[in-house]
């Protein structure tokens, strides 16, 4: 191994992504600069990905350089705002340049998309993990936040839940599918998109939004915590892929409610909102479901046929139980 | 273990920190929300601390929230820029909430003392990692950037230098001193010191800057690099401490070159900056010292007693041969 840190960065992270106007100063000196237009608020958030805990072992570089800014990207996208810069911190065991070489693709092909520049970097050597910081820009105080929810309110979710789960038990060995199917199904954990475009449509329209990581019931449950209310949410009306059925059946529903990665947006919205949230979705290209309905209290009440249904999320959390 | 993710970020990691009146939403929601004054640029930094490569495996938990957040500081600090927020990317064996309690007071700490909020955290199950990303605010087109020096400027450190690198040879028991100077020595690297106060005071005064996180040689070139300068450096001029002299006695001038984790500030700034440059010490607090100047050309050169004197940095580099 010949290149050093700094070598390495230049290499295959400087220039990454889109050039952005308002971008000062890229990688290359102590911190970048950056300039944020009046009247702008800026998001921020991190989330890693390790290897073992959020990937298998071997996974293709390629998949997480998208995968480590995908899950950033949701959740600039869940709080309406349009992402802008992103850090990122890689711990490699190695320096093995051709999983540099895709996981800078995969990265940079997601973050051109979405007008994202890389303007930090840092590299050390370590047990597989990678961290990305990434920023968002929004009009002073539109942001989608979980907490605006209202008793009365719809809840709603984009595209279709489950997909991602599946697709990792695909790649576990642990299910299988016809070709197309598992390819789909793959290709929505190893490549999920982030409903940037839909979040920022929503502003003004959704009353609360969240995205959807953990699976819909953790996710949705905390959205209806942050605002202090209670829902019913109806199993018949999730979403699911015919690729999911097909290959799940009857259980296709709880991997929608209780597996992570689908990196679907869950809002809520007022009931004369129906109207514009169908033209959203119309201009997104993305179905955008009506699940369930609001009430005062606490809790998300599942209902199958008109029955209440118990029902016990192993959700993705990794100091769980 | 019982507590979830999100509950250890809650009970550790919420209003971490620094309360800030530009802060519009923390910790809890998908990303926070931060507002910039209209005039002002933002500085973005990330730096992450790996156990074996940046601390030795069982250091301090205490120490180890310091250092994470220091780091990032001296890169704010270099760059003039006055640090804001926060977020903290933490990979945790397992759930040891006395490791936990000990690093937020660490972190959290030395965030009050710099205002900084920390206002995003991720928390998961890997082998030992801290990534944190730190933002800045300065007034627009003032940062102190590498690429600024010019020949005929003047090269000065901050404080000492040498320090750190003698204070992890002490806990590596590959050097001795006696307690005081140890104890100096080793909380040289275990907490060091960013220069905040003076990154900032610098502005319009220093013509470039750069931290030393990797020694004096390897930053110094660095800041040359980025100018396209060269410079010479004498030797004797090296600002070292009593207790590093002490205790590595005729090699101080050697760990000070080479030895990383000082986050002293090195900069250039012209001759008759000279009495701004000793008033701003006088203010801070902390000796500047000039130790060469800058001429045309390229690269560092070392002279002791007048004469040229060879040097191979075995500076700090995790990718390097």
């Amino acid at each position: 191994m010949s290149a050093s840190e700094s070598q390495l960065i230049e290499r295959y992270f400087r220039g990454l992504g889109a050039r952005r106007g308002d971008t000062v100063l890229g990688i290359g000196d102590d911190a970048a600069l950056v300039r944020v237009a009046p009247g702008s608020e800026l998001a921020l958030t991190t989330d890693a990905l390790i290897e073992g805990v959020h990937f298998l072992p071997g996974a293709p570089a390629r998949s997480l350089g998208h995968r480590a800014l995908a899950v950033n990207l949701s959740d600039i996208a869940a709080m309406g705002a349009a992402p802008s810069w992103a850090l990122l911190s890689l711990n490699l065991p190695s320096a093995d340049e051709s999983w540099l070489r895709e996981f800078a693709a995969g990265f940079g092909a997601l973050a051109r998309r979405h007008e994202v520049a890389l303007v930090g970097g840092n590299l050390s050597r370590g047990a597989l993990s990678i961290t990305v910081e990434l920023s968002g820009l929004l009009p002073a105080g539109q942001a989608l936040r979980r907490d605006g929810a209202c008793a009365g309110d719809e809840l709603y979710l984009s595209g279709s839940v489950g997909d991602a789960a599946c697709g990792l038990r695909i790649l576990r060995g642990e299910a299988a599918a016809p070709p197309a199917e598992a390819a789909y199904l793959k290709q929505r954990f190893e490549f999920p998109t982030p409903r940037v475009a839909l979040g920022q449509a929503l502003r003004g329209v959704a009353s609360a939004c969240i995205d959807v990581s953990d699976g819909v019931y953790v996710d949705a449950t905390r959205l209806l915590a942050a605002s202090g209310c209670a829902a019913t949410l109806e199993i018949e009306r999730l979403p699911l892929s015919q690729a999911l059925r097909d290959t799940l059946g009857d259980g296709s529903w709880r991997a929608a409610l209780s597996g992570g990665e689908d990196y679907e947006l869950c809002f809520t919205a007022a009931p004369a909102q129906a109207a514009a949230i169908g033209a959203i979705a119309a201009r997104c290209g993305e179905p955008l479901t009506r699940v369930g309905r609001l009430q005062a209290g606490a809790g998300l009440t599942l209902t199958m046929a008109g029955s209440v249904m118990q029902f016990s999320p192993s959700g993705f959390d990794h100091f769980g139980d």
